[in-house]
């Protein structure tokens, strides 16, 4: 016997920005390994399952990569219905590749079930598209992290090139992303945005720039960050003015 | 009276791909707004809804706009629950921000619910991550579509420092994509596929380089397309290959 493992995301925190194939699929699932920080209620939608949670610690990845891959094609061996659940996509920094090729080397029937990323939920919450006519038509994803057998920082290039930059695993590099980002020419002024906790209610959205990322990224909290950087923004950023400006005259008035 | 107007991504196709939220919305809207091209399972969605059709056609966008904004503001002052549904997400080539803007200006309220990309739903098919360790930490999502105001090609120069290119509305265009992107560096041999009907039983995957685009292009057919141009696809390429000699060992044979 083997069964199909199914590689889901879960989307980006939100029990209902989950598919319906992906809720079909964990009703049905005999097995979910799932990684940390995954919503209790998108894991309680696998009545029937057994749950095991496979979160990576940074700095054994390879290692926690290899025994994840073998728990599945482990569980293909004896069950019919597996779903691998990962936050966002599974194909964008979701390191799906390694466990689909280990899968397809086994002989295990691998499928894929799309998700929000946050870089979506983001431009939701904000109400700011990524794209927009005349002034974005092209985004770049990336990430500032550092891998193995990367080129230092050749995201930046992109990123200067691109009209709006979602940047995932960024608020804890502020300083890394502003360097890279000004040594590509991009002003300091550029309008930055991050939001923390993109679809859930502790959702938090600090307005900044390229240049005042730093000292803006300090007040990020234990959540999931995204740095949004772009013309796109500008209007947040006046409307954040214009608050803070209406607060100053309030306060002036008083005094 | 003035409801919400929700801009709902209806996601890449298939009727599952829809997000739980989005399934929510449509069953309780009195009225659906909707672009041509969506699956009607997901419109039977909207049981009680009023169903509008506001396809734009091209050549008419600015009239077709104001059009599509007034009847929604209208909508907003006679219902509760008016949806706007958007192939894809909408925050992604879908035109949401002149609706979003209109909308606040009107003082209706609008929220927004992401939904799959058309990149994702083909990823998925391929079962080619977008990102990939070592390889890909940069993706870059643009259409090489001029529209007005914008910057002849500037997509292409993103798309050359990019480790993966997603090209939304490229299949017509692959002469402007190969010599955009062959005048920006990128060798003729940097591998690329196009996805036609990503996320449907009609999907075709067409293995091409950057070099051979124009050519593989032209057999593509009336369903939206999707150019993804990178390294990542290297492996897909050489799987064709393989299949092809196989073939022509099995013709040789039979000779």
């Amino acid at each position: 016997m083997s069964g199909v493992v199914y590689l889901v995301g879960a989307g980006p925190g939100a029990p209902d920005l989950l598919t319906l194939r992906a809720a079909r699929l964990l009703a049905q699932a005999d097995v979910v390994f799932h990684d940390a920080l995954l919503h209790p209620e998108t894991l309680a939608l696998a009545e029937q399952a057994v749950k095991v949670a496979v979160g990576k610690r940074s700095g054994k990845l390879s290692a926690a990569q290899r025994f994840i891959t073998k728990q599945l094609v482990d569980a293909a061996r004896k069950h019919k219905t597996i779903v691998r659940l990962k936050g966002g996509d599974p194909m964008l920094f979701g390191r799906a590749q390694e466990e689909i090729d280990a899968l397809n080397a086994a002989g295990v029937k691998v499928e894929i079930v799309p998700g929000i990323s946050a870089a979506f939920a983001a431009s939701a919450e904000l109400q700011t598209s990524l794209t927009r006519r005349a002034l974005s038509r092209s985004v770049l994803f990336a990430t500032p992290r550092e891998a193995e057998g990367s080129r230092k920082n050749d995201w930046a290039r992109a990123a200067a090139a691109a009209d709006t930059v979602a940047l995932y695993m960024a608020a804890g590099e502020a300083f890394v992303v502003r360097d890279a980002l000004l040594a590509q020419g991009v002003p300091a002024s550029r309008p930055a945005v991050i939001v923390e906790n993109a679809a859930s209610a502790q959702v938090r959205v600090m307005v900044a720039s390229v240049g005042t990322l730093p000292g803006v990224a300090d007040s990020v909290g234990d959540g999931p960050a995204l740095v949004l950087v772009g013309e796109v923004y500008a209007d947040l950023a006046a409307a954040q003015n214009a608050a803070r400006e209406f607060f100053f005259l309030q306060r002036t008035e008083l005094a």
